[in-house]
């Protein structure tokens, strides 16, 4: 079956679409059926976020539209310090859409969710006419998250001198399966969506100060780490040979040209944390699902001057420094 | 100046779109602009709802994507009986879009949101190719509001015989509105697109019990009758003289052969209430921005046979009496 212009109409083939594909999938206590809007528990404080994902196609090695959906929007969550409880979940679909991959994407939303601790409390469909090629689906998440009463918020602004620069594991693996799938090259590179609540929760847990932390996602840890520099004043020195990166992603990027250090990911995080505290860490990291590959690849420190452009630095292979910018330009389209 | 894939990238093309367009309009004390999620004042009963925005064309009579965006999730937030508190802005943008048009939408919005009361917090930016036709953009809004700790929450299931129904004033602008744009035909009729916080601060002050409440969107009164209906196992007999609708957008449906129960809107609210308080509700509603067209449309009666699917029936100018069933098929594609 086919998704069509009336399943978006609001009446009553949008009622049956939802009853046979989303509520099936979502079931829990506070989903909000007959209502648009979810009435929940709340709390002190709280986090609240929201993220599209456009990215072709929607199941991809690894992966698939519905889990990437999911993970994003838990892991900015978590990045704030939040503890993730709610998700939305807001579908365009193109008329012309398969059912069965509708009903594939929103199962793995479910599964992904429970795997992350959070519920799905209300949803929105909508139609729109498919103009050209393969019928897609845009997803939009947002989310809410519960701020512990006594916790620092971390944040790009806090990193301070000495501290040291953690990634939770390999860098490039979900930019390279995806534009791997895109050039139909083979290979054996899956995409590493994934949650991180279990990693946050482990590393709070063990009393790690968190200065800084972010997902590494669009834009690439280029991209965050001089965000972290310029909103504290501070200038990062990455060393290249610590950064991790599979060897397969390592031979992929050899033959294309791609820098990991620009390449998306939708299951890595990164961190800064005082140097006293980074082999704590690092284990609270490694012992957690999807953290085993997580590694020290720099340094912070206070700038001498504030007119001083260099965000992050790179010491290279060979003994040399770069400057590491900012990405400028496309990147790679749809990759999320 | 025009969107270009590269304001999608997550990197330096995205910052300064973000910098020149959405921080500009959307300053407030709490939006996130380092951090993707917003970090906010929380309540111990929240309200969540989410909703995308696919209308076509985005600028039309009376209003644009950008101020409709803000007033549907608003007033799914007030029909939960929450005051809204925060909103979210993902904007999925079409490449070579025009950056003055994304401004005017932006704009709106902001602008909207202070009349609505609440704050645009966090937001995310996507851009995806155009496949053909005019570069558009959809806009989805979640919400956050936060519920009184003493309110029953209305529901579709607390109808109660006895009720009557109040519909807060003329049906069907916003679907002729669209309709019309598209198909080139000159009217006077404006959107109705408008947020309903005045008027339901206004019922709940004035101490109407309302029973149920709900914004009359897309699938029209028909489709959130029948909905009210099933759920509390009520009959709702309307009168069709008494259903408000301007002159001129009877004579748009006459031309047409629509039927303004189907039609869509997007500022206008549907509730019962004891019949006891239907005279306070209606002068509430009368005396707020946007209700001064209010009427008492039917009464609601406990269904004596369970098994009865009659949910909603009118009583036609004619003497009549027919079923109004749930809108099937289409509708109208893209108005909202």
């Amino acid at each position: 079956m086919k998704i069509t212009m009336a399943h978006g109409s609001g009446g009553e083939s949008t009622s049956r679409l939802i009853e046979q594909v989303f509520s099936k999938h979502f079931h829990n206590e506070y989903l909000s059926k007959l209502e648009d809007s979810a009435v929940l528990p709340g709390a002190g404080r709280i986090a609240f976020t929201t993220d599209s994902f456009v990215v072709t196609p929607v199941l991809f090695p690894g992966g698939d539209i519905g889990r990437l959906s999911v993970c994003g929007t838990v892991n900015d969550l978590l990045m704030s310090g939040a503890k993730p409880m709610y998700i939305t979940c807001g579908c365009i679909l193109e008329e012309g859409l398969d059912i069965d991959i509708l009903d594939k994407v929103i199962a793995s939303m479910a599964k992904t969710a429970e795997e992350a601790g959070v519920k799905v409390v209300t949803g929105d469909t909508k139609v729109i006419e498919n103009k050209g090629g393969e019928p897609g689906l845009i997803i939009n998440t947002s989310g809410v998250g519960f701020i512990p009463e006594d916790l620092v918020t971390p944040g790009p602004s806090k990193l301070e001198d000495g501290d040291v620069i953690i990634v939770s594991g390999n860098l490039g693996d979900h930019h390279a399966a995806i534009l791997g799938t895109r050039m139909g090259i083979e290979t054996s590179i899956v995409s590493d969506n994934a949650p991180l609540n279990e990693m946050v929760s482990n590393l709070y847990k063990e009393g790690v100060r968190v200065h800084a932390m972010r997902d590494v996602t669009r834009g690439g840890l280029g991209t965050v780490l001089n965000e972290f520099g310029a909103a504290s004043g501070c200038e990062i020195e990455l060393v290249e040979s610590d950064i991790p990166v599979s060897n397969a992603v390592k031979d992929f990027c050899g033959i294309l040209g791609l820098d990991p250090i620009y390449m998306g990911n939708e299951g890595k995080m990164v961190l800064s944390v005082p140097k006293d505290d980074a082999d704590k860490a690092l284990l609270a990291i490694r012992s957690s699902k999807y953290g085993e590959n997580a590694a020290i690849i720099g340094s912070v420190k206070k700038k001498e001057n504030n007119a001083d452009n260099t965000n992050v630095s790179v010491l290279t292979d060979i003994g040399g420094k770069r400057v590491v910018g900012l990405m400028y330009g496309e990147g790679l389209p749809r990759i999320c």
